[in-house]
């Protein structure tokens, strides 16, 4: 037999960090007349596995023609699989032929209809985790273990195993609170005004959020026009011990990592299986060291869940998994008709939020009335108050400043946002195209003329809604406003409305009843 | 209402031809400091649409930090999206957001369950066709379309889609013959054999096939070592008219252009669902204008299909699929439980396939047996030929040497190969650990130390086997032997047979039993 001897592979490629961000997924590239390597015979296997003083990192193969790209005494790397791999430029490495992931086993198994185990879970997360899954297998697992195809223990399978995936912070104390929106709702802002609340009652509530990935904000993204929010986990500890309470982005956390890589394949193929949103929300929210939880379904023609069956169903599915990892959740069915509040893109969001802290009379209603509705549901996890009764308190909190007070100390905790962000110059009014009453906004297309306005990435971007439904309007009356800063994205979110304002106009009947508890 | 001219989006960008081969995906690449554009709004959504001169393509977006691959004034493209744009260098072109191909809603609608319609597969196929598809949207068709989803009459409106996705040959005559084997037996080249024999008899067999995409040869890998493969449409039907047959590579001709697009993501998946299989194949030769098909499944453990009752149940998809389609088929099942022949690697199957031409006594029997079956049940499509005598007919037109001869005829008239393969020069024989006899011998383990040793890309690179199953060994005799060109190639084909050698060493009574007509 061969000796060992013959067969090992030499670092013999020079490393080269290539400015290329290629999203989520590392890329390698290799000269096409490599001296050492036949970079097509890697190619159609599509992955490659690089080392490096014994780290290893898997990355897809770009065959190279260019030498101002790289030479073909290099080995050139995209921005994230050169962080990865995290050796310094010029450092000596090996390319091997990367063999699939061995849980790809499981994903196919998943595909013919099997029923997953705990084991086979942990394995295909943490190969997910470890970067060993090019998108084409992470979709391949996404669409697999879609709706149709999870049972709800391999739900609560998966669950575990993202949870157990990346960090999980401890705050040891009895009652940790959060709540959490599955999303689809633009301007659904409550978080910025539960967590001041609730914290001013005392309870413990160190909330984590994300930043938007396809919609147009997130609630870190709203955050960041008033504060800091890349906050490292000694900070945030030391926040939340002192306040009670933190307005932080997840990101830096290292919490259920395995989500996060999921999340950016599945977002732009728009799929969004119940399974695995029960699955992302429980193991983030664990992994951030939640006891209590409360969950937003908001139900409407043009939100996630359509129909209260659909929300029912997604309900049983978080009880059960909650309930076998012995986390205190309980949910509560919204009304998902429409956006929530006036503005959406983040400042404008931050201005409805801070007018509602601030009880100014501008403030928007339906924002102000969900937020404490929220804020009291959670307020009754603690076991003094009394059912029923959470809402008035919440009230009283508001109402009494407070809120904005507790608002303010967090903000001063987190450091004070240095940069001012204005509302973006370029405006366009959507008017009304006749006389009557708004009976439909379309959800969807909102958050997308707000993305397309250049929402989140300049924070004085979105769409600022003048007309909510039932509202009277008459023809040629403004609708709502679209706030751009660059003049590409302005076009962009002009054509898209051209095509479609997002608004209907009828008559009173023809609004669609909401079947909710608020 | 925006009046249009506010939002025309303008062609300003300079198009940069990248020389990056992002193999069969279209990859923009875009500055982060874009004066026009904001990169980073692009990217979650992951695709972009450019257009110049009302041409317009999908790419996928990368986000560029490095003047020295693209300016802030440039918008590079990857290879294939450049060819695929089809305007000169410094065109100037505009950059979209890319909505989400519209058959994206029938893929989702196949995740969550649905039976798709004939009218769904056409919108799926013509939007992979005009690369519409992110390789994770195919990925995620793939999957939703896969074994226990598609049924039948699914099968049939894929096949009709794919088929009408591309050109159509059309030979003008009433019998056009093809053998098709589904592939995952390494040195199964029965097809040139089959192809001279059935030619010398007179009947028309335009043979096109495949470079291997996983594999380590294709039939048109393995004919090039002898001729030149790559016709044009018009040289091929030359050919063909004139000599009744060819060997030629089907991908200058257009053939279901979404199959090879689909089996780009497919094969690095491993998922290979029956379904997906029938459509690939019988579009493919349903374009290239066959009338009469053999199918060749083989069955063994380490086959594609590894048990009589799955490949009964693709044999029925393929008749009912042929049969909507009007196209003669039959199957043949047949032994999968090892290689065929004792070459692995164009240059050594190209040896097994001529020692069988010219009835050498060193030729393989077992490939020879396996092409004369099939060659008679292919001649057996002659309504004058008499159920069962087509074997005698092949096997006389081999023994005499007509077949060789118009071997001879079909190289000559695609052209002799000009360059010479040699046998890779790198060599290492792996040698029987014990003395008994070889039960088993891994079809997949064997086309992967093939492929890692350099096969197809270096044609003198693979695997040539001394012993088949039941074959006698003693302790430390040669099993076979490797050859490799590039010393990086042979190490990881060392190390790969280090860890599995791909033969089994037993008693005779070990031997799996084949349960198949040949």
């Amino acid at each position: 037999m061969a000796k060992t001897s013959k067969s090992a592979i030499k670092e013999t490629l020079k490393v080269r960090r290539l400015g290329i961000d290629t999203y989520r997924e590392n890329v390698a590239y290799l000269h096409r007349e490599c001296e050492l390597y036949r970079a097509e015979g890697f190619q159609a296997l599509s992955k490659v596995k690089i080392c490096a003083d014994g780290r290893r990192i898997l990355a897809v193969l770009n065959v190279v023609d260019d030498d101002n790209i790289v030479t073909p005494t290099d080995l050139g790397l995209s921005e994230e699989a050169f962080a990865k791999l995290g050796v310094s430029e010029g450092h000596l490495v090996s390319v091997e032929h990367a063999e699939p992931p061995a849980s790809m086993d499981a994903v196919r198994r998943k595909i013919a209809g099997e029923r997953l185990s705990q084991e086979d879970f942990y394995h295909i997360i943490s190969d997910i985790t470890d970067m060993r899954y090019s998108k084409t297998e992470i979709s391949a697992f996404l669409v697999a273990s879609g709706q149709t195809d999870m049972d709800r223990d391999e739900v609560f399978f998966l669950t575990r195993a993202m949870l157990e995936s990346g960090e999980q912070l401890d705050w040891n104390e009895s009652l940790v609170a959060d709540k959490h929106c599955i999303g689809g709702i633009p301007g659904n802002r409550t978080s910025m005004l539960v967590v001041p609340i609730v914290a001013a009652h005392g309870m413990l509530i160190p909330k984590t959020s994300s930043r938007a990935i396809t919609s147009p904000a997130g609630t870190s993204d709203t955050m960041e026009v008033l504060a800091n929010v890349e906050l490292n986990i000694k900070k945030l500890h030391d926040i939340v011990r002192k306040h009670r309470a933190c307005l932080a982005w997840g990101g830096t956390a290292e919490l259920s990592p395995a989500d996060d890589i999921m999340i950016a394949v599945e977002r732009p193929l728009g799929i969004d299986s119940i399974g695995q949103m029960v699955a992302s929300i429980l193991s983030k929210k664990l992994s951030a060291g939640s006891t209590h939880l409360l969950i937003d379904i908001p139900v409407g023609p043009t939100a996630k869940v359509r129909q209260m069956r659909q929300a029912q169903r997604l309900r049983k599915l978080f009880e059960f998994v909650a309930d076998q990892l012995a986390i205190h959740l309980e949910v509560v069915i919204t009304d998902g008709r429409q956006p929530v509040g006036s503005g959406i893109g983040p400042v404008l969001e931050c201005r409805d939020v801070m007018q509602v802290l601030q009880n100014s009379p501008d403030a928007p209603d339906d924002l102000r009335q969900k937020s404490l509705r929220l804020a009291g549901r959670v307020l009754e996890f603690d076991p003094d108050v009394r059912g029923g009764k959470g809402y008035a308190i919440a009230r009283d909190i508001l109402d009494s400043g407070r809120a904005l007070e507790m608002m303010d100390t967090i903000i001063k905790a987190q450091g004070v946002q240095t940069k001012t962000f204005e509302l973006g110059k370029l405006t366009h009014d959507v008017l009304s195209p006749s006389t009557g009453v708004v009976v439909n906004i379309d959800n969807l297309q909102m958050a997308h003329i707000a993305r397309f306005a250049g929402a989140p990435i300049d924070k004085g971007a979105g769409v600022d809604l003048f007309k909510k439904l039932g509202d009277k309007v008459k023809k040629g009356e403004p609708l709502y406003r679209i706030h751009a800063e660059f003049p590409s994205d302005f076009s962009f979110a002009l054509t898209l409305c051209e095509r479609d304002s997002g608004y209907l106009i009828g008559k009173e009947e023809q609004i669609p009843k909401a079947f909710v508890e608020f």
